[in-house]
């Protein structure tokens, strides 16, 4: 499944928060077998809302998550771009409404915490089991768009509850990944010896990480296989480790290699 | 300065790696009186990184910082995807192979590490003071290219070394930032009194986010002022603090106010 996040908030922007949200969606994705094409960040600003969203729409594109922008503020804006981009209305949601009564109670009417409950036209609310701000899942096309809250604890429980689900079904491949270190040797002198596994196998995925330490070169080996069968991605990532120790032994008497 | 970023590598979309990057330079284009308006997350493909560079280009951005990608390795492919997005090819800088045998001597002749010294054609190289791949400066239209490593003491030495004279030139504003505490005081009530303060000034921009802890609400409230002036800026910020602490004890009398 081929997913794009739009990760929304000035806060971002800024520099003020590091967006661990994507990388906590993007691990969740890579690891239920989805692929992260992209990740935009852009502003609480209705117009760059939109146009992320319809640039995103414009790719071939099967899942789109966003998160941030849900909340009671002025600058919370998502459902805004959202519609917007889609040519849509909001609409409140009994079922959210309910459920933020059920919170707030009598409070729930207050325009800036009513405002919480609405989605955009002929979506499905995604109540949120942790805050007050629901989400939606959004269908053009055949894409699916899940609209997220930014805080995190929020986020990842509605992302457990309604976008796993998605990915499961959807998943047509499974990740098998490990780390290798190799020592004493120049991320220069390993890349042809990685390059000519990687044309080997286009399932296949290998990147090194150079550090120096000591004046000894260290080098953080990362393979992973796609497959649609974990055993066939195990066996790739183990064949690929093998070949890479075999080659580097042979070739540098002084490397050591570990796992 | 309205800048964008364009953050390259598979490590960033597998979630292996935490975009800590993007909010360093975020940060520190902030403080320097730029504007960044979009982050963009592509993988180490040559499409996917021209594509990402011709819609930032697309758009009114002023300067446009890519980290990432300029590695010797088969999928450090950077440089490849900038120059197929403008219609150039690839050259060697003089200076940046210089450098190069400086530092690795006759190894900088091994095609995989020469590579670091191949920049866009009519690009000035920049110089890596800390490892060997040379980033580059590319004026396209009037706008600046910076193409920065990735590795964050690398990429943060060029940052200072390169990209923070263009900002102090190109710079406009500053911003002047404080962050207040709001203690029992929901975010849905104190929202109505941000927006009031928000609509009487455009350079203000506050944000709170809240917390709940043992079933008191504790709201961080962070306010900013751009101005071409810091007088004006930090003027602007303690207005608006002040307004808004009055407002606060005065509507809500068990609030606690910090700053």
């Amino acid at each position: 499944m081929i997913v794009e996040l739009i990760t929304i908030g000035n806060e971002l922007l800024t520099g003020k928060t590091v967006n661990t949200n994507a990388s906590w969606i993007a691990d969740r994705v890579t690891r239920l077998g989805g692929l992260v094409k992209r990740v935009t960040v852009v502003s609480d600003d209705i117009d760059e809302i939109a146009s992320a969203l319809k640039e995103a729409l414009s790719r071939k594109t099967e899942l789109i998550i966003t998160t941030g922008g849900l909340g009671p503020t002025y600058d919370d804006r998502t459902m805004e771009g959202v519609v917007k981009a889609l040519g849509l209305k909001l609409e409140l949601s009994e079922e959210a409404f309910n459920m933020l009564k059920s919170k707030v109670g009598d409070r729930a009417l207050v325009p800036h915490v009513k405002k919480m409950a609405y989605v955009p036209q002929g979506s499905k609310a995604l109540l949120n089991p942790v805050g007050t701000a629901s989400g939606a899942l959004v269908m053009v096309n055949g894409v699916k768009i899940v609209i997220l809250p930014g805080v995190p604890a929020e986020m990842k429980a509605m992302f457990e509850a309604y976008v796993e689900p998605i990915l499961k079904e959807g998943a047509r491949e499974v990740l098998y990944d490990v780390e290798a270190t190799v020592v004493n040797v120049y991320e220069a002198d390993l890349s042809p010896l990685i390059d000519e596994l990687l044309k080997l196998n286009l399932k296949l995925y290998i990147k090194s990480s150079p550090r120096l330490e000591e004046g000894r070169s260290i080098l953080k080996v990362y393979i992973a296989y796609r497959s649609q069968s974990i055993d066939e991605a195990r066996e790739g990532v183990e064949e690929a480790l093998r070949k890479l120790k075999e080659r580097v032994k042979s070739k540098f008497t002084q490397a050591l290699f570990q796992v």
